[in-house]
């Protein structure tokens, strides 16, 4: 079937993209030496995280329990939750969770610390823990890496929650700031003689310099697999290795230099990433998406299409997009191949 | 049970300030004598559409076709589908809705009337058809009054898609624009002898002007029956009527003035409508939600909680908050006394 015949607006995903960015990134990770935990907020979707295994991948990173349960239910074994876990109900679906996959989890505090130590001892479970270190991004981490190697240090001994190393997200496009406080960490747990088995790093926009962070032992990137125009515009992808598009209808053309499309923030999101317009519409060069309200998006400028054409559009940021689906199309060329549920759709607990 | 003891995030409702919404714009629309006909894109769940039709209002308002099939198929027998129709596939969906409720459509152009026109014909159904008009906006609508009749014409004597009036979505504070432009419409169909069953508005913000427009007979709002931070910043709702919250958990706190809450744009979008900040942050008045990431949210200022704390937010943006989630948990005071599915959620074709 075409997915001309669709009906709009939909998520087509470009599966031979997939493919090479799958492909591209672990043929990279694995001519510098180290491995790649792709993260599946991204996609969502157990078919395409078996296929990063199976391309190669170490296993997977999950931001939230629930989508690290869901995979785990598809059989998916290794798992990163790269996220500190807060609450005697999560720390039990934790626990849970470490009964069934290789489970690592990341902390930043001695408040999230305590609780994975009851939880392992409580449960009788075993899980790794990553001291998540904050290289400049502003987000979670702690702020030294003397903090770092103390939080270590409250796990020495750990026979249920071990210490499995650090991981940091660092600031796009300030991989040499990451690099510089990972390179001090390392010294400094060198000095007190605690080996770092994990030196995990993360995001797409700057995947491509990964091999310049000192002692990486992985990497965790996420919108590669599909990329969009946030990559695009941050260097990490071209336009045509774009894996996810939007295909939308042309529902009203009000003016000659304004056509509405059946496509708004319940489709695209309007995360800008500091961009201008929300979302590359391909075919139309000379057109820019300049606003959306929930269920339409505003085209303005020149060559627009007729009302009842069809567009698609490189979204400015895949991951979000994908969240608001419960399935997605999977394209070859102009056809449709699959659809597929996005499973771990929502999953924010 | 206490909503204290929920998995974060969610999203909690507040049934009794749902209850005063509801029955404070359906007092305002009696007392100024036009109707309320809702739109469930806000909630995108039957039962609270039932319960406005219950305090009085003449119908429901859908912006897609697949929100009005869910609402049809819980029982919703008036439904105006305020969007242009476009192409077979969704214009067979629409017969197949016109057999079953009393079916309204908005056109803003020839191309959707003919679709109208041969549908109803080949497929013998009737539904009404609003002229959209834009009075401002600067989304769809036709732009003048002599288009508007001209369209209302290409209707005449239609016995299966029947000219119903017309409808606006004026701009957000530009009431008075939207009055002027509706009263000269109004002359020019009293020229031609085309009378205006409908009248038709929409728009919270501007929900208290309504009664202004010359000749309403109905309002859409939306977001009323929740409110969130964007109409109190319009001036349309009080803090304290926002029945919508999101309760999210402190994740981490890697400086004293800086809180990372488990709640990011997959929870609350990156909808600022024009504000500062993400949210507002209850029983933190000193704190500003300044950046979003997907799974985090970052809260800086002073008299942050602390790691394990819980925080509710009244988010920016009601409607695309709520179609992020399968279901929303309906509190009263602190205790949580239903959880209903977001029966409509994801609904964009």
């Amino acid at each position: 079937m075409p997915f001309a015949t669709l009906p709009t607006p939909c998520v087509l995903i470009d599966i031979d993209r997939v493919t090479a960015n799958i492909r591209r990134a672990q043929d990279y990770a694995n001519s510098h030496g180290f491995a790649l935990r792709p993260h599946v907020k991204t996609h969502k979707i157990p078919t395409f995280a078996h296929m990063q295994v199976a391309a190669g991948a170490r296993g997977i990173t999950c931001q939230k329990l629930g989508e690290a349960e869901i995979m785990a239910d598809a059989g998916l074994d290794d798992i990163l939750v790269s996220y500190n876990i807060i609450g005697f109900d999560k720390l039990a679906r934790l626990a849970a969770l470490a009964r069934r996959v290789k489970l690592t989890v990341a902390a930043d505090s001695a408040h999230t610390i305590a609780g994975y130590l009851r939880t392992a001892r409580a449960a009788n479970v075993q899980f790794d823990i990553l001291i998540e270190c904050d290289t400049g991004g502003g987000r979670c981490g702690v702020q030294t890496p003397d903090e770092a190697v103390a939080l270590a240090q409250m796990l020495d001994g750990g026979t249920g929650a071990r210490f499995g190393g650090v991981m940091t997200y660092p600031a796009a496009g300030k991989t040499a700031l990451a690099a510089e406080w990972l390179a001090v960490a390392s010294a400094r747990f060198d000095a007190v003689g605690i080996p770092l088995p994990v030196v995990s790093a993360g995001g797409t926009p700057d995947l491509w310099r990964a091999h310049t962070l000192p002692g990486l032992t992985e990497y965790r990137p996420g919108t590669y697999i599909y990329m969009d125009r946030s990559q695009v515009a941050a260097g990490a992808a071209r336009l045509d290795e774009c894996a996810l598009t939007v295909l939308s209808t042309i529902v009203s053309k009000p003016t000659p230099n304004r056509a509405i499309i059946d496509a708004g923030t319940k489709t695209l999101t309007s995360d800008l990433l500091g961009m201008d317009g929300f979302g590359h519409v391909l075919s139309c060069p000379d057109a820019t998406l300049t606003g959306l309200s929930e269920e339409h998006g505003i085209l303005r400028g020149g060559g627009l299409p007729r009302i009842g054409d069809r567009v698609r559009i490189v979204p400015n940021h895949a991951c979000v997009v994908s969240n608001l689906f419960d399935k997605v199309y999977v394209v070859s060329g102009d056809r449709v191949v699959d659809a597929v549920t996005v499973a771990a759709r929502g999953c924010v607990t």
